[in-house]
Parts: C-alpha cells; sequence; structure tokens
C-alpha cells in the first residue's frame, strides 16, 4: 500500500495561455495528488494576473480549481515533481473479481458513461477474450486489440468521440483508444476508469489519456497508444471517462484557450 | 429544510419476478431513503428465497443492494410507505445560479453524461429559453418544450436512447423525456439530476422517470409526462442519467426478469 | 462480502415518550441500514404527532434524524426486522495488520477519542495482552480482561464517564465497558469502533453498546458485557464512541425523555 | 465563494528531523489544501531519505501522509507559498444559525469530543454569553473570555490536556485555549471546529492552532493567542479537536522527534 519503488523522478510543466472577452467561468483539473502510484515532491500552480481560486474535490476525489477569467490576457501555470514508478506492472496471473467482491468504489466503473457505451460491446469483448483467462489476460487481449484495431493519430479528433464512433472510425486520439478499451473491459465485467495525466516521452508531447482496468484487487495501467509497460506516468485526475476529467471547463461560448504547452521531463 | 407540509401519505409496492438459470449477481435499487422531500415512515424489501444480500450506498448516496440470485425462480418485494409533498413547487422568481457560486456537490450535474449529450444541445436550449429570465423560468421554458415536441409513449424505447436519439424520434418513454430536459438545462448551465421513483396516479403504472433543476440555491422536479404540478412522488435514486440509477442491473446475459409488478396508493 | 448466514430473524421495538415545554431540537439515531452483517427486511419510524423530519448520513455513514419536537406529549416508534448473524466469529488466527496496511477508513479508529483516551493505556494493554499472538488473540485477552475486571452495573452511570474514569471505577454499564475496551485496543494499535445496537436476550432488555475490533481484514465484535460469542445483534449506529452515536441528542435544557422502551425478539 | 481579496502572500517552512531505532509507522498532516480561505501556489514535500509515503484524504478531508520512517537519521521538510486573507473578519451581526437549519456537515462539530467536553460546559458558557446577540456575538464573547481567563504561555503543557483541565489550571498553549473555545462555543449550539496551521508573526514561532465557528452561514476564525483580527493564517488540517489533527502521529514507543524548525514569512 505504500511505496513506490523502483521509482523515477519526473518533473512536468503545463501552461495555458488564454485570451478572454467576457469574464469566464472555468473549472480546471491541474492539480495532481500524491496516491499509491505517485508521491508529489513539490508542485506549484500560478495565474496571471492573480484571481482568487477555489479548490475542492468531485466525487472521484480529484481536486478541481474554479474561478472567473478576468477579460484580457490570462494564463495558468502549474508544474509538479512526484516520484512514480518506471514500469506499468503486467501480473497475466491478476484473476477475476467475482461481481459480489468487488470493493463497492469499483462498481461505478462498471456502468456505461458519456463516452463509453459498454451496454452495446458486449459480443465484441467476447470476441477479443476468447480463450483467455478471466482477469488480467482479458484486459490485456482487449489492450493490444485496440493498439492493433485502431489507428493512433494525435490531432485526429477535436471533441471527444464515444467507443462507439472510434470503433467505426478505426483511428483517434489517445483519449479515443481509452475510451473504447473501458468499453470493452466493463462490458465483460471488469471494472474500469479513464485517467488523464502526464506521460514521459510521449510524442508530441502533450496532455495524456489511459486507462485502468481493476482485476486481482487493485488497479493496473493499460495504455494502448504507447510500448508496452511503459511507465513514467503522472496521474492528474481519475473518472469514467473524458467527461468526468476535462483538463479545463469553460462555460460560455467562444474559443478562449490559445496556446497550451506541456513538457515531461526526468529529474 | 425539515418538514414537507402539507403532506400526504402514500403507500407503494413493487414486485420482481425472475426466472433464473444461471447463478446471476444482480445489483438493484429500490429502497428509497429519506431525505427533503420525503419521509419515508415504513418499508420492507423482501427476497424470496432467502439469499444474504449487501447494501452500500453509491457516489450519489442511492443505496444498493447487491445479491448473487440463485437458480429457478426468484422474487424481490418492496414496500413503502412515506409522507411527501402534494405538489411540486414552481417559483417562477428562482434566479440562476452563477457558476463560481454553485455548491460543489451541483456541479457533477452541469457535465455531459451517458444519455445526456449536453454538449451538443447548447443552440436549440438557448433557442428555447429565448427571452425568459435566467433560472427557473429557463427550466420551466424546457420543461414545457419537451413535454409539447416529444410524444410521452409508454413502452416506445425498451433500451434507453440518449437524449439526442430522443430528439430525433420525438417520442420516448418518461426517461427519453427526462434525459432530453436534462441534456438541455445542462448546456445553458443548470445543474440538472435525474430521479428514478413512484409517481402517484400514473398510468399505466410502473416505476417512473422525472428530473430535477438547480435553481435559487434548491432543486425543483420536472415532470414532462405528467400535468403541471403533478406531485405525489417518492424519489428512489437520484443521478446524472439512467446509467446511473438502474432498478435492477444484471451482469451476465439472458433474460431473467419475467414479470414486474408496481402500485402506489395513497393511504 | 455478501450474506449472513447461519442467519437468524430478529424484531425490533424502541418507543421514546417525551414530555416538551419549549419547541426542542433533537438529532436521533434510530434507523438501522443493512450492512455486511444485518439485512433490514423491514422497518418503521413514526412520530406521533407527525412533524417534518430530515434524514442525513454523518461522517460514518449512520442514518440521523432532525426534527424540531413540537410542545406537548411527544412520541417516537420505532420497528425493525432484519436478518443477522446467529453466533460472533471468533478468528483466533486474524492476524495483526500493520498500520501502513490498514485501510484509510479504519485510521480514524486508532486514535483517541472523547471517552477513549487511548493515548493513556499503552503500558496497561501490553501487560493485558502479554504474550499473545498479535492480531485476534490480543482483542480477545483485553475483551476477556475487561469483562473480569470491571463489574457490568445496568444503572450504574447516567453521563457517560471516560475510560479512565471507568478503570478507576471498577464498574460501569455496557458503554462504559465498551469505551474501556476501545481505549486498551486502539493503544496498541487495533483499530477499533463503538457500536450501538439491539442485543437478544439483554436482561434488563435496553438499547445496547458493544465495540468492533479490525484484525484479519475485517471488524470482529466484542461485547464484555454478554456470554462469548453472542450473536442476534443489530447495530443501529457506528464510531468512535458513545459521543459520536448518541441515540438522541437533543438541544437546549430540561428533562424531556419521560420513557424509554426496548423490546427484542426472534421472529 | 471565489476569491480571497485583500489577500498577501505567504511562504512557510517546516523541518522535523528524527533518529529513529526501529522502523516506525507515522501518520502526518503537513500539505496544506487550497479551499475558500486560501489559495496554494506552490508547495513540496521532502522525505531524506526517500521512503515511499501514500497520501490519503481523512473524514474532514485532510490530505494525510502515511510512511514507514527506516531506521537512523530521518527528516521531512515541507514549504508551502499561499494567498490568504490579511484580516480575520468579524461580521458582529453574523447571526445564530437553528440547529435545524444548520447545513449536515457542521452537525460533527456540535457534539463533544476527545478534548472538548462542551456536555460540561453550558452553565459557564450562558455566563459569559449573558446579554450577547445569539450568533458572532456570543462567539466573539467566548472567545474574549478565554484570551483574558486563560494564560497563553508557551511550551507550558506537552501532552494535550481537555478544555476542563485547561480551565482548571488557567493557563494552556495555543491548542488548550483553542479547546476551551470551543467546547464553551458548542455547548450553547455554535458549532466549532479546531484548526491547526501556520500564524503569520507567532512568537515563539511554531505550528499553530485555533478555531473557526460557524454563524450567519459561514465558518469565521477565533484565535485567544493573537491579537485581534489577526489574519494571515494557513490552516494545515480540520478536525474536532488536536487528536483528530495531529501533525505526526507515530506508533510505537520512543521519543523520536529530535528538533521541529517552523518558519513564516510574507512574499
Amino acid at each position: 500500500m505504500i511505496g513506490i519503488p523502483p521509482a523515477i523522478g519526473l518533473r512536468t510543466f503545463c501552461s495555458l495561455d488564454f485570451q478572454i472577452e467576457v469574464e469566464t467561468p472555468l473549472i480546471l483539473m491541474l492539480r495532481p495528488r500524491s496516491g499509491e502510484k505517485q508521491w508529489v515532491v513539490r508542485e506549484s500552480y500560478v495565474v496571471t494576473p492573480y484571481v482568487g481560486v477555489c479548490e475542492y474535490s468531485d466525487i472521484f476525489g480529484n481536486l478541481c480549481q474554479r474561478l472567473i477569467a478576468p477579460c484580457g490576457e490570462f494564463s495558468i501555470q502549474t508544474t509538479c515533481e512526484a516520484m512514480v514508478s518506471t514500469e506499468i506492472e503486467s501480473p497475466l496471473d491478476s484473476g477475476f473479481v467475482e461481481i459480489h467482491n468487488l470493493p463497492e468504489e469499483t462498481l461505478a466503473f462498471l456502468l456505461p458513461s458519456r463516452y463509453c457505451e459498454s451496454d452495446r460491446f458486449g459480443a465484441l469483448a467476447l470476441e477479443i477474450v476468447a480463450g483467455a483467462q478471466p482477469g488480467y489476460e482479458q484486459a490485456e487481449r482487449i489492450g493490444r486489440w485496440v493498439k492493433n484495431s485502431i489507428q493512433y493519430t494525435p490531432g485526429s479528433s477535436n471533441v471527444p468521440i464515444s467507443a462507439a464512433e472510434v470503433n467505426t472510425r478505426q483511428e483517434g486520439v489517445c483519449r479515443d483508444l481509452a475510451h473504447l478499451g473501458i468499453a470493452l473491459c466493463r462490458s465483460i465485467c471488469l471494472p474500469s476508469r479513464f485517467v488523464a495525466g502526464y506521460l514521459y516521452g510521449l510524442h508530441p508531447m502533450d496532455l495524456h489519456a489511459w486507462y485502468e482496468v481493476y482485476v486481482g484487487g487493485r488497479w493496473y495501467s493499460f495504455d494502448p497508444t504507447s510500448g508496452p509497460n511503459s511507465g513514467g506516468r503522472i496521474a492528474i485526475a481519475y473518472g469514467r471517462d473524458a467527461a468526468d476529467v476535462s483538463t479545463f471547463h469553460q462555460f460560455g461560448a467562444g474559443d478562449i484557450l490559445m496556446n497550451m504547452d506541456v513538457c515531461v521531463e526526468m529529474f
């Protein structure tokens, strides 16, 4: 429960530049928390010009920041230094947890959600996992299938599309591949949750998304857009899908985000 | 905060009969809780044959029951007697609450969800509420528009369809009309949540669904399938949409629900 | 996680009669919830005359009822039928859970609280458990020591006294013995929580109190005032000690509770 | 709800040096969170040598850090830069909130707790507040009474003593004065909570404790050990009393904390 060895230190930098015409309420998720898989050593969150910000925890425990962006130029700069694992674990023998033995907090991640219509993927999922051991091996098959079947094309979708649309288009951004993986896993009773965060070595560098599957009593990471076992991740927020964890949510019309810059390095 | 006068007493009865071929895990939401709008005087929850049941609260505070339905005939019978309001309140002057003043627990109900793609309804919603006072009056316009535009046809959809599909089909069951109302409200920054429950006088009698909108510092009920102001409601569960509050969720394949019987009367 | 066999059915009845001179706010805890150890089949909660009641969950998940008791005669009558275990489990081999492996939700039950000054009992506890296997056996030694050292005298204390005072007086009511057991357990890092509820066969019949200790990954019941292994319990509320779970808490002066009647029978 | 103007920037530094003979589990509360009264711009939390740390939120929403301190020299250094108010507000006209109108989350702060035996202070409190307007003015009278009656003597108590003992001794550290203020407030139905944190200008510099009282729909700060209205505070943790929010809690015997250094400056 405690500790993340072998660990490396990652340093992230994220900057958002806005051009605001009308005072605009924003909800942001840009402050990583320490958890079982990461220890935040140092972080900063600077808004310029300075305006009052109110922080709260949402129903999933993510830290959210609420503020009213003032007219004119407005920017947010966050940094984080955290200790994280060098590798994703791949315990092929982690077994399926029967529905009636699942911890209560995992059950919400069995149900369909905005971008993961798991209620429509049962047949496909069964086909993909045919012959696999229930549990981690099923999840691994699904992850591999998504990786092989869907073309990872950064920039290919601007607004989130749902798992069903991803499956039709056969290509997508990291978020889209995660949604499809989640929908498939949930359809065979594997609790599955969406993660927004940073990945070391991502190219082109950007905020990233992947997902976790609950097997053998723990949450394991899957990322159909990266190489196998690639660790070096800092999670910013967890949710049922991208609708729960948008990095920034703007209330009111107009394009206000002018530029976003992300950087992840080792220290 | 306390008290529901003028109140009437409602007595509900709900029975589910299953025919089970393979032991099947079920999650049910059939136990109403007391809250600000209802006081549960008496209730019962009987499973036959008796099997162990485990109850927990989900992330929205709903009571959920987990059990493994045994092979053969299996039934669940619940009853409830509760004091509730005779009328839905309609405070036309309840104003819009600015995003930055919304209580944290309402914010989850501003975002799109599985069946309520509020991110796609902004233009339509603005058209519907044109000229209305921000707040209750907007919500009222939306409720009226849904009632007038979408044909309420009990039995018209077996699986939930999303707000966008409802809007295309122009007809739906109570759940569908609620989803559309919610999507429209959220698209103009009115927090809106789905309610599953009982409605006195519903015809044909069944479990029912409506929604609540947060204006003027409180949640107000809207029901596009019933007459104006019709009270006589017992809420069973709240959520972002029907995906959060299914009365019963079965894991595994096969039609197992043979019969469902609902009855609501005054006492 | 699911199921309570071998189970028996218990039926409880609790009535409180008040004589009120000035409108008095009350907070009550009289509605048992279903949980891992009990399944509530049927329950009722009647206030006479009828006044609005508002129910909420406290930080421990207990259902609390808030109301304003009106002038004159006022009564509350609750009943409950629940399936519960016939026996308390006594798994002597359930081991000590290292602090760093304890689930987060148990940690609050390691700290001192109003009536359990665990910070003052370390030396005594170590003496009592000398030679015992860490875990259940330690808890069992402490329970036995309390049973043997402190005279259980129903009616001997009207206001709660703390564990230290109980230890000095060498006698107490069920609540007092539970407080001492809890303080001793916590002082050697066994998470320990207070339970208010009903016990079948208690003599004289009354509301009862006992405690639970977390070892081997679960909460086990201990009751220094009853015979060994005596099951037949319905929990109403959990907390750190009696300060968290008073059956009724009255705001304002004056003796208003005239009579309380409790009954527990098998069905 | 959002914003803390007029705000100043405070920079804190806290270092703990341990000398450990046996691996020792620790729970710490040393990471301030952003909230309505403070915005954390930058913070760091360094353990040397590096060991895995696990962070979680307790029942009050405080961030807690769990780790196993290794043998030998071990140190923890935290820093924080936050925007906070320059002044405590003193709204003399903020009224008493009737019990039945109190938000649910305040109710836990009406009850007695480990070091605040509010059940024993009713008579004294009524005497102190005689003639005051219900609400803020009562709280202000109590704060002033504590300040005038109890000698603030840094270093006068090493282990926490309860409000009753403080009242007898007539002197205490900041924690003791806060406990007495809390006990008095709760005894007249003013919800009151303990705050551990930093105070700019405190002499001698150390971690500090004060309390907040809920009147007129908000929590207001009171600090009987500082001058009137002195702002410049960063809260680290909230609780019912010091038992809930110890800066560090060590499991197992032995003095391990060798040195603690605290510094607060403006930036």
